[in-house]
């Protein structure tokens, strides 16, 4: 549809919350559009696999309140029939393993994000805890091709910053960092710095803003103005139009998911050396503890003034626009290339 | 389109090829439309994914002769654009291994045919070398339901004979037994009894008629015209609607390919006992040794007597029916009920 006629969707960037009908009631209450949802930390392609058939048992289960999110128009589709479109993402190229190919398959059974790295150096680049950042790989390269040609789109969300660089650099089609902040407000190793910022925006990509505390300036205990003047500035840096949600909500999950999401199986030495000290969920904001605090935004965002069109591209409509130019592949697929 | 506009499909209702642009090119001389490709004996279902990738890279490199095949409109897209569609199919239940959720993912895939079984017992059924056949097991009959479901054909080339008539009895859709022929011509376990076939007619099944030796009367010697009247006395007995060719070509593939086959990795004695004797590929009957030579049934089907537009759906025609409602989820998927 025009984006002239789009009503104002409320789309998140990220979640990764312990899957329940609960939860996705919550996501109903608040009307939410669309959720990016992660379904892949270090498993390989065959425990991926397993992650997207338990989505599919859900998606049948619960087909009143969520349906399957491949394109922009599942947003709208979803919109219309009073559910949420789900779209997958995985925070690791782990289920890639070795095989470029599987870049297709996965394509095919609805991922529609891959972060090149989680905190750890990968086989395609760097993760922002490493000590040194390669930058993209020879493999990172041709992936990046692979992922553009088919409408997968880049996160860099837990990348280094030279790697983040070069993904940018060696993409064709705006990349998404789906879930940080800019370290001018809190400096953090997963929050990004100016100059990744200003790459972001000079390619036509997308920040998604992370309420997960430790993404926070002062935690748990971060202000709803605080935050909400931070993406004003940032607005005011990178355009609005290249900024979003990406709320990095974990609801309801035991903390030995952080556990796995920062040690998977990489090292014996438990809570991974580097990150945060303890392996725990911090405290959400009060103001934002699940998907029904979502659309409460709003109100903070104008309150840091932002008008109201420009609230509706930070909740939702900035990323139907990414959505919309990212998720298609390059060329029509599987066509003799002289008949295209 | 209406079945009276469709032009004479060629199809073949099972290869084995040991693929590449010659076989391809081969295909397109003889103007076949769609090809059934096996795509997994014995692998598991990340083996099976990467079978899947190879065949992505041919259908990239050969986008000029082939195209993958998901619907019977993808058969006159093929048609209509001078290609071969290919149909992804499994010759055992292995790629599931023991988790029913891979069907769906297989479906989003590609693949469109499953054998309930090998030779051997399964965790479906019983295959046709097996000494007891215990018929479809429990979680047979739920993969036979979820098969139905999506729209992936339960196909029982393999199977034992008890299996053979619960899995049709199960099935709420039409199977196919896409590559065997009757044992009323030929002896043999991979050939089927008239119960069958006549359990196989009454359930609008199709049964895809084997070019392969060891189930050819007269094996590599068989005769065109012997082979022909054959299919006449099957039309005659079960109706010629449900017959096509499934020619089990197995073109340019080394003798390994058989022990794999046969053997897998379940046996250490090799060569499986209670197969044909020796593990090799035995010739193919002259008149039909590649692609080339299935236009050519057409006049030995016409000389045992079968009319042109019989001859049109044993060459093609009939499976394309079969396709055309076979591959089509049941209802549609991700639909909240009370939007149906």
């Amino acid at each position: 549809m025009p984006i002239s006629s789009t009503p104002a969707f409320l789309i998140d960037g990220l979640q990764y919350c312990n899957w329940s009908r609960h939860i996705f009631e919550q996501m109903r209450a608040a009307r939410m559009d669309a959720v990016h949802v992660t379904i892949c930390y270090h498993e390989t392609f065959r425990e991926t696999a397993g992650n997207i058939a338990t989505w599919n048992r859900l998606f049948e289960d619960h087909a009143d309140l969520i349906m399957p999110g491949r394109s922009a128009t599942d947003v709208s589709a979803a919109h219309e029939s009073g559910r949420t479109a789900i779209f997958f993402g995985l925070q690791n190229c782990s289920a890639l393993e070795d095989d470029i190919g599987l870049v297709e398959l996965l394509y095919d059974l609805g991922v529609r994000f891959m972060q090149l790295t989680y905190n750890n150096q990968s086989l395609l680049a760097s993760g922002c805890y490493e000590p040194v950042d390669g930058g993209v790989t020879r493999m990172g390269k041709e992936v990046i091709r692979e992922m553009n040609r088919l409408g997968m789109a880049i996160d860099m969300s837990h990348s280094g910053e030279r790697s983040t660089l070069e993904a940018i650099r060696h993409s064709e089609r705006p990349i998404a960092i789906t879930h940080a902040n800019p370290n001018f407000w809190h400096q953090a190793p997963r929050n990004k710095s100016d100059k990744v910022l200003d790459a972001l925006r000079d390619s036509g990509g997308m920040l998604g803003l992370s309420l997960y505390p430790h993404h926070l300036k002062g935690g748990s205990n971060c202000t709803a103005a605080d935050f909400a003047a931070m993406a004003k500035r940032l607005a005011d840096r990178i355009g609005v139009s290249h900024v979003g949600i990406g709320s990095d909500l974990c609801q309801d999950q035991p903390d030995s998911v952080v556990e796995w999401m920062r040690s998977g199986r990489w090292t014996k030495e438990g809570s991974a050396p580097g990150c945060a000290p303890k392996a725990i969920f911090p405290p959400q904001p009060e103001w934002f503890r699940d998907n029904r605090d979502f659309p409460g935004l709003r109100g903070h965002l104008r309150q840091a003034g932002f008008a109201a069109a420009e609230a509706d591209g930070i909740l939702g409509l900035n990323w139907y626009r990414f959505f919309a130019k990212s998720f298609e592949p390059a060329r029509p697929r599987f066509t003799a290339l002289e008949t295209v």
